[in-house]
Order: structure tokens, then C-alpha cells, then sequence
């Protein structure tokens, strides 16, 4: 299947042996091709889809993240421990919806990576200052050595389907008249099918009665591994936490397609092209 | 499809309200048919399959870890700042031979919180002691307000399939003629599958001209979503990572059902039932 899946097909060669090879590290870090990705608010400069890279300056090592590799040349970022998460929503939705994929891929590393590590500069094993360590792969702890990995976290987002509607809903943060599929975090203790049953059980009040995977995508705010699904549900009786949604509802085929043509009176407004719950749409009307 | 998957199918009703509901979560502790899993050394006591509960008394907040409801029944765990992963192997390995997935995967929940509690007992963003919040579901930094909430690592493990047999690979540490799939952390922008060809082509050499989930499982040690997927690879020539694989080598049917069977002439030990690598086997045989 070929489906258009946002953040996917990132070219980057992530070299990973560099990472734990001064020697290497400092070879691509001199080489006088090495890129970088200059990410002034996490908002990098971009044109005709694709994103713009600057002449790259080798850093000190706590300001050195290694990207990877494209097309043989070395791609950096710079870590900076003062960064804080742009709240330039508008600016960087348009910057995600003129990107291709690929090129959204490698902005979801290099951002979830910056984020990560200006939010945890300290050791969760002893409080002491934690400082970057393997190219900006993980921070290390000076005084009990423990090594600290970016997080990832998988979440869940689902259609349920009921005799050929699929439930949408909206949470009290989204733009008038968006809805999108239900989500949530994958717990400790549980499976991917048993976080969606879960999810759907706890928002919407309906039984997952199975539970089929769809497709995957990095999702960078901050630091996300989206997990797609579909789950057949007999009984659409709806019960829902109003904590978590404003509002859920079964749309059919048809208000689907007309909420991803954008139409002015679909019942509802689907989520952006980068975001894979438009995947999960599309892949649910091609019945996949 | 109906398949064996070790850590899933746990009874527990997650009651996540009740974790944010100090009203709610003192009347559970209160119940006196409330019970308790005990815990010392991560090694809880157990009987013909099942996990053994203990009568529980009432904890202070900062040890309390609610579980959820069985049989309507509150479950509770002993949150131990002073818990270090236990180094008792065998021991578990012969307590997880013995559970049910169900039991196991309250086992894995419990496990991992706690495990969790142990090791992130300081703020990530700055530096302070924090405590225990949400009834053990989350930590709370009182100098930055920082919330912390446990990890959930996933991880990819896969068999690569070239013209009907598949690649086994064994890592250093691995029991004695033990080989399993290979595995690997979903780094920070990649997809489910974009990690699983990553892993292959960094570890033995071969390109995934697609990939198919299977299953997924959690994993307590210390705490991994496992998502097991197989690949096709077109050319099975192997140029294997040593600092990762001692050995791999491609297995046909027969090889696969034998070392399943634990022949002893077996070309490889298989990994055991409640690892998502032996469901994989199961479910590649099957032709899933």
C-alpha cells in the first residue's frame, strides 16, 4: 500500500557507529561540506518544500548534535541548553504544510532531539547537571554515570468503526469544527490493541471488539511515535469523558470525503495532511 | 488471529479518574477487601499461574501506587524510593515461566511504575527532588511544577524473511546456543517501519524491501512497548554489526519448529513463550 504518512521518508543516514567514535565525529565535523540545520525557535528556514541549510562551524561538544548523513554530507543541529519550545504555532503549521515528508522527518529529529534536551538538563537518578554525550544522542550524568536516552512515546490514535461510520471527536484545545480520530498514550502493562480498546472504552464508552494496525509516524511536538489503528466496534452507544472530548460523533463515507476535499459544508474539519490521522481517513475510505 | 503473546490480556481495570481524584483514590484505599502486590526484590509471590495478593493497609501518598480493579476488587503497590532492580534472574525467569500472559502483564505494569519511581526519583528539567503524583502514575517537581510521567520505550523486533527463511541473531550476553530476532529502539523521528529496516541494515547488512506488523507486547525490563514485525529483504547476503550480533544466520521451517519444539539437536534455542519473539515464530510459521 502507498499512502501518504507525514514525517515519513526522512533521506537521513543516521550513522549511528559516529556517534560513539570521536575520531569519526570529528572527521564529519571537519569535513568543510558539513551542513547545518540552523533552528532559531525550532523554526528552520525552508523553501519549495524542502528545508534550508546553513554552512556548518564545528561546535564544542555540548553544543554538537549530529543529524546524519544526506547524500554523503554531514548534517548537524546545535543544541542550545537555554532553548525553550516555540509557541510560533501558525508560523510552523505552515511551515509543516509546504514540506514534504521526508524533509518534515528530519525536522521531527532534530526538534524532538533540541527539545529533549532542554527540558531534561538534569539526572532523574540524582538531580545532578547531565551534559550531551554520543553526538547529542543521550546525556551523560557526571556524578553517577548514568546514561540518559530522548524519550519517545508511543501513543495510539484509532477509528473505531461501526457498521461503516467511524467515530470522530474533538478536544476542547482544537480549531472550530476540527475533529480528528481519538488518541492517547500507550501505558506500561498493555499492547498497542489493548491501549486502543482502552482509549475508546475510557472516551468514548464503547467496546473494541478487534483491532487491526494501520500504519506509524514520528510526531515531534514534542517527541511522539504515532501508532494508527482501526478497531470494529458493534455496539455504537456512545458514553464520553467530557474531561477529554468536547464533542464525538459517527460520520459515514461520504462526510469523510468531504471533510478531506475541505469542503465548506462538511460536517466536520479533518485534521492536516501531515498529521496521520488524515492517513487513518484516507486508509479507512480505501479500505484498508 | 488467536496468538500466544506473552504480558498481554491483563484483568486490570485501569480506573484512570480515580488516579486524578483524591476522593475517589481514598475510598478505594479504604476498602477493606482492598489488596495489595507485594514486591520485595520485584519478586512478587505466586501460585498455580497466578499473582498472590496480600491484605493492604492504607499508605501514605508518596508510597501509594494504585493498579487499578480486579473483580472490582482496588490493587495496590508499595512505591519504594530505596528499590533497585532486582539482579535475581533466575528466579523471575522461572516466575515468568509459571504466570499466565494476563497475570504477567499485571506484573509488568506493577513492575515497570515502580522500577520507574526508583530511578527517576529527581526533576529532569531542574534538578529538584520530586514526588510521587496521580496515585503513582506520575511524579510532581514542587520548584518547577514540572509533571513527570513514566516511560514507555518502543522497541522494534523483527524477523527478516529471504525466499522462506528467516535471519536469527544472537547478542553477546545471550544463554548458550540461544539466537532470537533482532531488535532495536524506534529512535526519535522514524516510523515503526522505518526503524525496523534501519536495524536490519545497521545490524546484518540487508535492505527491507517491506515491512508488515504482527503483534506488540509490553516488557518490563524496564520498560519496552515490543512491536514485532517481519520484513521481506531481497538479497540475504549478511555483513553483521559485531559490536551488536556475535553471530546471525538465516533458519528454514524446519529449523524454526524444531528449536520451538526445544529439540535437542535444535540448531538454535528458541526464545522463550512469554517473549514476543517466540509469538513471532509462531505467527511466521503461520504465515501471518
Amino acid at each position: 500500500m502507498s499512502l501518504h504518512i507525514g514525517f515519513t521518508g526522512s533521506p537521513l543516514d543516521r550513522v549511528e557507529p559516529a556517534r560513539h567514535d570521536p575520531q569519526a565525529l570529528a572527521a564529519l565535523a571537519a569535513n568543510p561540506a558539513a551542513l547545518l540545520l540552523d533552528m532559531p525557535d525550532y523554526l528552520p528556514a525552508a523553501a519549495d518544500g524542502a528545508l534550508a541549510w546553513q554552512p556548518f562551524t564545528p561546535l564544542p561538544p555540548e553544543e554538537t548534535l549530529l543529524l546524519g548523513l544526506i547524500d554523503g554530507i554531514p548534517r548537524f543541529a546545535r543544541i542550545d541548553p537555554a532553548a525553550v519550545a516555540a509557541k510560533r504555532w501558525p508560523e510552523l503549521m505552515t511551515l509543516l504544510d509546504s514540506l514534504a515528508p521526508g524533509e518534515a522527518g528530519i525536522y521531527a529529529a532534530a526538534r524532538s532531539l533540541l527539545d529533549w534536551h532542554a527540558r531534561h538538563r538534569f539526572c532523574a537518578n540524582c538531580g545532578r547537571k547531565t551534559a550531551p554525550h554520543h553526538a547529542g544522542w543521550a546525556r551523560l550524568c557526571p556524578d553517577c554515570g548514568t546514561e540518559h536516552y530522548p524519550r519517545t512515546d508511543p501513543v495510539v490514535i484509532m477509528l473505531a468503526d461501526h457498521e461503516g461510520r467511524v467515530l470522530v471527536g474533538r478536544q476542547p484545545g482544537f480549531a472550530a469544527g476540527r475533529y480528528s480520530a481519538l488518541a492517547g498514550f500507550v501505558e506500561v502493562g498493555e499492547s498497542i490493541e489493548e491501549a486502543v480498546a482502552r482509549e475508546l472504552r475510557e472516551e468514548a464508552g464503547v467496546v473494541a471488539t478487534s483491532v487491526r494496525y494501520v500504519a506509524s509516524q514520528p510526531w515531534p511536538f514534542p517527541s511522539q511515535l504515532m501508532i494508527a489503528c482501526i478497531a470494529t466496534v458493534d455496539d455504537g452507544t456512545l458514553t464520553l469523558d467530557l474531561a477529554e472530548l468536547e464533542d464525538a460523533k459517527w460520520v459515514d463515507r461520504a462526510q469523510v470525503e468531504a471533510a478531506l476535499r475541505g469542503d465548506e459544508d462538511a460536517v466536520f474539519g479533518a485534521p492536516p495532511r501531515y498529521a496521520i490521522a488524515n492517513t487513518l481517513f484516507r486508509a479507512w475510505l480505501a479500505g484498508k
